[in-house]
């Protein structure tokens, strides 16, 4: 037999521009987290490596604020960690609650219908939080709910909803939670224990700023308890938690399948970068550069979609300005300034941009050159801005903030 | 609420030891694979990200010597692959028949029974190839088969099945095939279309040489018309291949979930390297290896669990000679050499040890290199070696080799 299906000959080795990486993830990777990624590969058996798993462990309870044991990076994207908990969690015939306001609610809901649950849809408007009072009104209709599942952090719409005040809710009603922190971990507050969580699942790629193609998770005993004591295996065998419980879990390392070596690597140091800088410390750097676009942003004449007590810092949905032509607005960043923003998605399509800020990405140079060159296109194309006056309020933002810092050390002192 | 769950100070970032990795998988990164691991992430719906991917997929096709149009890869590790095979082709109520000879067999088995497929089970020895005349005879008696499902390169025994005669009679009979290519492709002859395999998957991290975590697939157009036109979406929503069409398909770039962008670079540059080899010459370097590692522990006095004729070169599973603490070996190699290889699993626990001449791996440095470790360690234990008697017959065995390829050339002049 000979050899066919030869390639072109102008397919040589592939080097990716280097972008400003401001959409609604993957972020900017860390230097010593894209180096990492490139140390020598080891067994995923190996002693040194097993080691590593367990401070991987460790770091990530720090992350979720959780002692729960059983968690640790799946090995697959963000849609990975949300399949895992619906494909552990829900049988055939389980009524679901699923809150939608967004495209990730949407999601959920595919979820339980490919497991053989029965979802009850809560819908709430595209950029508002889920109402708790909705929640309460339709587990009062239908007490015999398994799960209630909710994004805390709306990537489509940059919206955050309160997951304390949901999980007490689902809890008062006997249901179990699971709640998407996708775009939350690393970038605002959570807290995993405090707020009773029972199973939750994240991405590598947002304010971890790790390369994409992990998700954290992280199960409560109420879940483990669950999976030992339940009848039927689950219907995926690569997302079996009682499969995977051999190899990450406490007792044994047992092989179920091989681990991303080096992916691993990198979120061990974007981790070690995360637990440096210090958990609170990150939450208030993505904060203080959202205060800093939206000073710009607004003093621009844009303004937000979500109202200002639920919006993420680290996911910005702006509105596109009547008479724009959105995408040419985002293509010219892009080819012109190496700048990635992102389009709005599902009936936000063509309505907003998202301004991603996370985890690497969230500093001021990204801040500046967004708002520089954004206006310069929007200039350009006819809306009318002042030179400079979204820098400027900018600057003036981040002066504010330090100004603010210091009287508050001095306070202190 | 303050933040609590702080990992212990002692972690830090983490720097893996340089291992020699002869076991069943990962094998060795090759340099520029690592370096482009590394490179700056870009977003999955950039234009130039999108035009790596359209190179990806015909330099997979290459690979996997096919033109099928669905060729890609999975973004996850082989397990993926495998699940997406059957939860894409079996529905419930579904008849498929497995041959099992080895660890992945069983795992296939498992796949079948949580689609509700009903599985029909063909038992060979481990270490045996799939047996033709009892799949003929097995679907002769079950007529109503839908899938026939087979490992070509069993991982956990080093024995490589007849691919293009299993998968005749299957069709003959009406059946569609899985093929595990896990540890096959890129280290001996595999030609897809010209043996009309439907679906098949593999691994990134055994002969390509890449990182662990990506699952190369293709599937023929039966299959995609057969996804097209089913009634009930499949049970996985992330393996859904009529949604990962999306993304990976011909004629548009939907957003489904986020790749795994710097494993990907990675890929297309092990792909690269394997074009500029050339796919014969890939193969026939895990040929050379593997006939000097051969003459080296026979003249050890080592003998193969696999008769030559059926043997991987790949991967070489040995016989542990009576008396030896194999666990023992294996632990003085990993600590004393970095030399990683491999154990026997299930009924082979113990009875064998498993040396991979994979990608990047499969070169002399490490074929002397195991030859001089493991006999230096045996001596230690008491069995009887002369010193350098393994070293000597390997060299020799490459010297052959040359001479045979240079009489060759000769003829061929």
């Amino acid at each position: 037999m000979t050899i066919q299906h030869l390639p072109p000959k102008k397919i040589t080795s592939f080097y990716p521009p280097q972008r400003t990486l401001m959409g609604p993830g993957p972020s900017e990777i860390a230097p010593r987290v894209l180096a990492a990624m490139s140390l020598p590969c080891i067994g995923y058996l190996d002693p040194v490596f097993v080691d590593m798993m367990d401070e991987l462990k460790m770091l990530l309870r720090y992350a979720f604020q959780t002692d729960n044991a059983l968690t640790f990076p799946a090995s697959g994207p963000g849609s990975v960690g949300m399949e895992m908990c619906f494909v552990n969690m829900v049988d055939p015939g389980d009524k679901v609650i699923i809150c939608r306001n967004g495209v990730f609610g949407g999601r959920m809901i595919e979820n339980v219908l490919r497991c053989g649950g029965i979802p009850v849809i809560i819908e709430d408007t595209w950029g508002e939080p889920v109402d708790p009072q909705k929640l309460e009104d339709t587990l009062k209709q239908h007490p015999d709910t398994k799960v209630v599942a909710f994004v805390h952090a709306e990537t489509s719409t940059g919206c955050m909803s309160d997951a304390k005040t949901l999980v007490e809710i689902a809890h008062r009603h006997g249901a179990l939670t699971i709640v998407d922190a996708v775009t939350q971990l690393g970038g605002a507050p959570l807290f995993v224990d405090e707020w009773n969580i029972d199973a939750i699942y994240s991405g590598s790629q947002k304010c971890l700023s790790c390369t994409p193609g992990l998700s954290p998770v992280s199960f409560s005993q109420r879940i483990i308890d669950r999976i030992k004591s339940r009848q039927k295996p689950s219907q995926s065998w690569f997302m079996d938690l009682d499969l995977v419980l051999g190899y990450w879990g406490t007792t044994s390392r047992t092989y179920h399948h091989t681990a991303p070596i080096n992916g691993l690597f990198a979120l061990h140091e974007s981790l070690v970068l995360l637990r440096e800088e210090g958990l609170e410390n990150a939450w208030a750097r993505h904060t203080r550069h959202y205060l800093a676009l939206k000073a710009g942003l607004e003093a621009m004449g844009l303004s937000y979609l979500v109202k200002e007590e639920y919006r993420l810092p680290q996911l910005n949905a702006v509105r596109v300005p009547d008479g724009v032509d959105e995408a040419r607005v985002r293509k010219t960043l892009l080819t012109e300034f190496n700048l990635e923003i992102g389009a709005g998605l599902g009936p936000l399509a063509g309505k907003i941009w998202r301004f991603g800020l996370m985890g690497y990405s969230a500093k001021s140079e990204n801040v500046m050159l967004c708002l520089s060159a954004l206006g310069s296109v929007l200039m350009d194309m006819g809306y009318p801005i002042k030179v400079g006056i979204a820098e400027a309020a900018a600057h003036q933002a981040y002066a504010e903030q330090h100004a603010q810092a210091a009287k508050n050390i001095k306070q202190v002192s």
